[in-house]
């Protein structure tokens, strides 16, 4: 079995985006303001919609996405508190919906209704939501709600905590993943994402997170942003600054394999453990078009990671498909109870 | 000839900070303003500053280090423009006086008094100071003088044409290097440092700025951020967003070797052109101490570049000495008067 561990619903009907136009002109002028939040999407449309993912689930190989809603799209920087929570309420629910539809294709990832400056103990309501009655195995969590000016405190202040006891709570994982940037220094997929999974990863080394958590799991996305290429850099500042070795941090911390080419994957698995890798895409995302190097889509990292020589069966089974269902414990349970042996 | 691109002067005499706490505290206490910028540090104390440099110059084997003022030091969002300018100034006088003294070791680079929300222009005078009378051959270049909130605008904006049009007319490169943070979600030398070197890359990316400067040349340091571990990623957005593919930064974008591990510069010296690649180590710098993996210091970055298989002597040759030569036309010039041969 292979899991795509990061993947965000990029093909939205057009009605999701009708709404949300809605949404934000009800900000200026009341009147505009959606009167129902059901989008009057049609199953038939919602299924659709993902022709694009499951035709390369199937070109590509891949048994079950993890989906979650856009990661540009949740914007929490823009609006209200109130608008945030609505939209992150909409967005899981069509997800949800697509993880019912689409069973053995997607498991669903939530949204949170983060807003800039409140706290984080507000999307709890939420949280449990998705996890208990939606059947979500995971939340994205925006360490920089602001968009690019990295207004709240960094992830290892208590401000965050509240949401940490409840991922523990649930056993479910977060995965630390910024949204679209207001900031004109950093284009979203070319800058803002990369610089926040190096900015989280460094954060972790310099707090003590995992002694008061030590059951929560945090996957740092496209590939531990630099991370790995400056794993010797990362290594002698924990040295440096914490006395202790980085390998404090990886019974807790996961980078995927959203990297879009065979150079960079063969970093991540030289340096990382092979235990703190997911499989993943972000297919349908970040970076769209064929390599002309390769002839293949620069997204299709199994390519990649199919190549890597000397990787072990052992290794690849891990990468596949066993550390993702370890990290996600929900959605192993979910598979058990279908028949897949772990 | 070996060169290294990037060092900082971190050894400073106690008298430079000294003298910087009486700056500082006479923006509160004016009485306490220092009455001279006379530091009064003997010609021995400074020689003597930089004897950790000499031994690991000797050690290491190289020949000669471009030295600029600390890089966390500049510190542009602290205090006024005022205060900006004269520690600029203050700053490259030690430089200065270090190369004059010890100019088979030392080459100069300088520090701009940039200020937040003030036109770069402002800085004209002072990088002109430093090439045309203390005969610096390049400088270090600020992208976010904010210290971490990033409120200027990108380096491709019209703001920053006055300074590319006096680099050019100098013809001396800038280095892009931030200073000291003042968001803690970033740590200086493990999150800001590298988060702006990528930033800055995705800007260039996102620009034209080479159309209009084809001359100039930007040294993206920290081996470029995390770009060469995301070259995948780097070259399908410039195919997308430009239409083009990435070698069009390739004539004025340098990547310095400032990573601290084999693997790492492997994938440098692998995926990005080696005519783009300059030998440097931050030494005494980022990341101190040494690898319990390798028993040598963690910024020992030749032993790296010696262990790369399959690196031709041509090609090292480049990385070491001529790239650098190249990309700093006035350190060949000086290198050429004192005849060792280009």
């Amino acid at each position: 079995m292979i899991i795509d561990a990061h993947c965000h619903y990029t093909t939205e009907p057009a009605a999701l985006h009708q709404f949300r136009d809605r949404q934000l002109a009800g900000l200026a002028d009341a009147a505009r303001k959606p009167a129902t939040t059901d989008l009057g999407i049609s199953d038939d449309t919602l299924i659709k919609s993902v022709a694009p993912q499951l035709k390369l689930q199937a070109e590509r190989g891949s048994t079950l996405t993890i989906l979650s809603p856009r990661a540009a799209g949740m914007a929490h920087h823009v609006g209200t508190e109130a608008v945030s929570r609505q939209w992150a309420a909409v967005s899981n629910d069509l997800i949800h919906r697509l993880c019912t539809l689409l069973p053995n294709n997607f498991a669903g990832v939530g949204q949170l209704p983060q807003f800039p400056g409140v706290s984080p103990k507000n999307c709890i309501a939420e949280l449990e939501r998705v996890v208990n009655e939606l059947g979500f195995v995971g939340v994205n969590l925006n360490p920089d709600p602001s968009g690019g000016y990295w207004t709240d405190p960094p992830l290892i202040d208590r401000y965050w905590y509240p949401i940490y006891e409840k991922l523990c709570e649930l056993d479910v994982p977060a995965m630390i993943h910024v949204s679209s940037c207001c900031n004109p220094n950093f284009h979203h997929t070319g800058a803002h994402y990369i610089n926040a999974d190096t900015a989280a990863f460094m954060q972790l080394i310099q707090g003590d997170l995992f002694q008061d958590f030590p059951a929560l799991k945090l996957v740092i996305p496209h590939g531990g942003g630099a991370v790995p290429y400056h794993w010797g850099r990362y290594r002698g500042l924990s040295l440096s600054l914490k006395k202790k070795a980085i390998d404090h941090l990886m019974s807790n911390v996961f980078f995927d394999t959203c990297v879009y080419h065979l150079p960079g994957i063969e970093l991540l698995t030289k340096v990382v453990p092979i235990d703190n890798i997911l499989f993943a895409s972000e297919m349908l995302g970040a970076v769209p078009g064929i390599d002309p190097a390769t002839g293949y889509h620069f997204d299709d990292t199994k390519r990649y990671i199919d190549q890597v020589e000397g990787l072990s069966e052992a290794s690849r089974h891990k990468i596949f498909e066993a550390n993702v269902r370890r990290v996600y414990p929900r959605l192993d349970r979910l598979l058990a109870k279908r028949g897949a042996a772990a």
